[in-house]
């Protein structure tokens, strides 16, 4: 985490001193206090794709780098994504955009993180010879991650709670667009373009970690409904909040009519009671059971494609993330 | 623009119909409709680059290409500033925000004009030696212009009316940053590389165009004023609005303690009286031989760095530059 320091003083030229001060503040409070996870898998992927082998202070360096990278891309886009969403709190403390002063001004401040990433890159990557291979890789991920929020935005339009509009083709999109390609793909990716491959050359790789994440999503949504609050550190509010959550893609899947019925009136809603009574109906459809199928399948098909690549050290790399995974609690 | 639509259906892998038709719009209601200048300057200073040499069909349209993606860049970020700004109106139009059920999905839509440059410049020059260059160029050029709209946002705080935050450094600082990069060095750049030039010899040339965006900003801050409603196509509300205007900091410069406190109570008031006080005291100061005395210096220096540059194609670029800018009157 010296290294984050580093990094923040990279943007220096900033010539003003209040400028100076702004960036520095923002940088603090968006930036670190994550889980880390994304940023510290580039350097245990790249350690396991290197086989043991000792690594240098240099490459070690770099590795943490992109992690850097991939936490700054994931700040900048929760800062947008609580603007959209017109969120309260983020991390247990109020989104950045409703501290005082900031404001809209957040918008500029997301653009400011996506930007210092390119920066980054730069400066530490500029003479490497998967550089160009790096721009297109964050540009392509970016890409992605904006075109699953679009479909989320779009189809969960405020004001129009129209709940035909979600089918499972349509949650499975957003979910692989928003959040698989960043939080699974692209820390591998830089791990894999570090030790000197071509991605082309990896598409399966890329299939199993979209498909991986694709797995944490639906997890995420299941435990809203039906994890310990107490392991998972919050209660879950996707019902209320009429999220287009797996648990009710399902439950739309299975209804007969009067089921359809009770969900359009009672799904999105403040109300204790009509919670209860969306919970029932997913208890009735024994949604937990099709979970865990659903889990059991996935863990086989995903083990059987990762077992299948021709690479040690690559499948090394899938399993542990798998590993981290698997019927997780929280 | 053909053109245009070949590049409206490159994101068509967007599966949703809904999603692709979302995009459809968007474009069209953003991207096009500007006065196109930053777009076609990249193809008149690749034609004087090679002077009078033709160019074949695939220099034009790559040069037409660039220029488009530099539309894009402003698409995208007059959608997020209209947002930042709460403004109504852009191009005698509501501001794509305040359109029924756009809002700050907007936010997003601002993203994805951004990553549709990328995208673009990937499909059509991923295979060219200066690929790297240019997507340096283009994030170099964005991150200036997010620094500038930075400084301009917590330069200008609402709610705080501060003007001894209003310096003539300030107000160089932010224009340069904010408009002259985008505005004048990049679509030179890119014409630049196409040539096969390396930016790095072409720093002289970088230092011309910023100073030409600059001077063409103070034009712009001074025609808002002093110009012809009619001429320039709308009334200026930059006294109004508390704009960190180059009159406002010219006057504060020369203003003694009566008039700076007559500033402070009149400046950024809806009110006509405190208009007409403003425009007075700016009158007083003789702005206006402020402003014909640095037009005259501006324009000295510039010509004399121009004549100085080696290559005469290079000074041809620049001086087309000036003379459409040089005194104009909208
Ligand atoms: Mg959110
Ligand atoms: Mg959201
Ligand atoms: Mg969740
Ligand atoms: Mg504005
Ligand atoms: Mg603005
Ligand atoms: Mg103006």
């Amino acid at each position: 985490s010296a290294l984050k320091s580093e990094i923040l003083e990279d943007p220096a030229f900033l010539s003003t001193t209040d400028s100076h001060q702004w960036v520095h503040r923002m940088l603090d409070y968006n930036v670190p206090g994550g889980k880390l996870n994304r940023g510290l898998s580039v350097v245990d992927s790249y350690k396991l794709l290197k086989e043991g082998k000792d690594l240098s202070k240099d490459e070690i360096f770099l590795a943490c780098a992109l992690g850097w990278c991939i936490e700054w891309l994931q700040a900048y886009f929760l800062v947008l994504d609580d603007i959209m969403d017109n969120a309260h709190t983020r991390r247990g403390r109020p989104c950045w955009f409703r501290m005082e002063k900031v404001g809209m001004i957040a918008v500029n401040d997301g653009l400011l993180l996506r930007n210092h990433i390119p920066r980054i890159l730069k400066k530490h990557f500029r003479e490497k010879p998967y550089y160009v291979d790096l721009l297109d890789l964050f540009n392509e991920v970016e890409f992605q991650t904006a075109s699953g929020q679009m479909i989320d935005l779009i189809t969960t339009l405020e004001g129009e709670k129209d709940l035909s509009k979600y089918t499972l083709q349509v949650h499975r999109q957003i979910v692989q667009y928003k959040t698989a390609y960043y939080s699974f793909y692209l820390p591998v990716a830089c791990a894999l373009l570090m030790a000197g491959e071509k991605l082309d050359n990896h598409l399966v790789v890329k299939n199993v970690l979209v498909e991986m994440g694709t797995y944490f999503q639906v997890q995420d949504d299941y435990l809203d409904c039906f994890g310990d609050p107490k392991v998972i550190g919050k209660i879950g509010t996707d019902i209320e909040d009429f999220k287009c959550s797996w648990l009710v893609v399902q439950a739309l899947e299975r209804a007969n009519d009067d089921q359809k019925n009770l969900l359009s009136d009672n799904y999105g809603k403040e109300d204790k009671g009509c919670v209860e009574k969306v919970k029932k109906l997913y208890h009735d459809l024994d949604l937990e059971g099709v979970f865990a199928e659903y889990e059991s399948k996935s863990y086989e098909k995903l083990i059987s494609s990762i077992e299948g690549h021709p690479s040690e050290a690559v499948q090394a790399v899938l399993k542990s993330f798998l590993g981290k995974i698997y019927k997780r609690q929280k």
